[in-house]
């Protein structure tokens, strides 16, 4: 069973709503993983629990001090049986990917800190934490949605979490291709038409189209996932046809 | 006053947790924002409430369809002036940035679909929605948490939502660059000390070293991020410095 513990000021956000919805309420439930959430604020060592302080050489905007945080992550520590990755949420990490999920997936224990409006005392960076982690080039009011986005990306790929036909779709992404357009019922929707090609019963015109438009989505909306993919002669030459959009 | 329509299937995750703590509660309490969520199976018109079906052409996985979701977004749209836009969360989307929640926050409404497991049928992209998002290269359970990342990230741009000391953060991320190091008391903690430099009380050489660091973090992480950005011949100098790291 993977463990997560959650360091954070606002642990409530933890509470009630994503935890306790859809597959991460099953998956804990099922005994894939079991999460913590510790309010390093409660590590202090002054008597007003203060967690952050003004920066040295001034500027706007609070420094969350290394003592708390520090004293949190050693508490954790001390239970755990080997040293666990200790993942820090913040704008400058490396850009969260599916790659980096699967590779988190084979720990057995997390540690992930969330700062919320506060930067990091550098020193927490550079001597406690192996992960910096960023979801996206966009400002949040914190790291706990970056926590969620990251457990939410590997508890599902745990053993047992998913079911067959999510684990499938789960592999169409690894295509390294955005994914080709989907219809369902009804075939005509006020006037708007299913292709003939998905109606026709001819599952090799099916797959072809289905890779011609999944190569056609990538190429006109992602052209640097196709950098690293390996084309044929034929999916070359149908990219030509789409140059001129 | 900006509105927020979220269409669900799991509404309860936007229950208690992150919509009711921190900015986003404060926000709403003071008439930034108003939200509500919407479950999209209410508007199903057959028996069982049925919200997905088979794909057309075979293949695994579920696809949501067309119906319920026009409906859904047409019953907001009679209430609303004028046509608000309406933004799918899906992989496929265009990669969600800074500049796109800058963009956002000027809209006086937004109704925002969230998909779950399944994939969305092709005709709610091309003829319902204005917007596709996706929050990063990564595969999540739905749309909700993309959804609370997109709203987070907007709402902290509203008037009157962020105190002036948060706001000096957000800017400092629009420098183009990652931030620089920050440090906080105690000067010595446990050994690992803080830069002479910024105890030294020199204005203008703190501001230098925080500019070097600054291109220094954004050139070993995130090149891609200085291509787009104006530098001096010392800032250029500084770079090939850097370059056998």
């Amino acid at each position: 069973m993977m463990r997560i513990d959650i360091l954070s000021l606002f642990p409530e956000m933890f509470d009630g709503g994503v935890f306790q919805t859809s597959m991460l309420k099953k998956a804990s439930e099922a005994g894939a993983f079991q999460y913590n959430y510790i309010n390093f604020r409660d590590y202090t060592d002054n008597k007003h629990n203060k967690v952050d302080d003004y920066p040295y050489g001034g500027g706007a905007g609070m420094v969350l001090k290394p003592q708390p945080i520090f004293d949190a992550v050693e508490a954790i520590e001390q239970e755990s049986k080997k040293n666990p990755r200790v993942i820090l949420m913040c704008p400058q990490g490396e850009r969260y990917t599916q790659k980096k999920a699967e590779e988190l997936a084979k720990e057995d224990q997390l540690i992930i800190i969330c700062g919320h409006y506060e930067g990091y005392d550098e020193r927490i960076r550079t001597e406690l934490v192996t992960d910096e982690i960023s979801i996206g080039d966009y400002v949040l009011t914190g790291g706990e949605l970056g926590a969620m986005v990251v457990i939410d990306s590997l508890v599902r790929l745990l053993p047992g979490v998913l079911g067959n036909d999510d684990s499938a779709v789960q592999d169409s992404f690894s295509t390294g291709l955005l994914e080709h357009p989907h219809y369902t019922r009804p075939a005509n929707f006020r006037g708007l038409k299913v292709p003939e090609v998905l109606l026709s019963g001819n599952h090799a015109h099916i797959e072809e189209w289905r890779r011609k438009e999944a190569l056609k989505r990538t190429y006109l909306r992602r052209k640097d996932l196709l950098e690293h993919l390996e084309l044929t002669e034929k999916e070359k030459k149908w990219l030509t046809e789409w140059e001129t959009f």
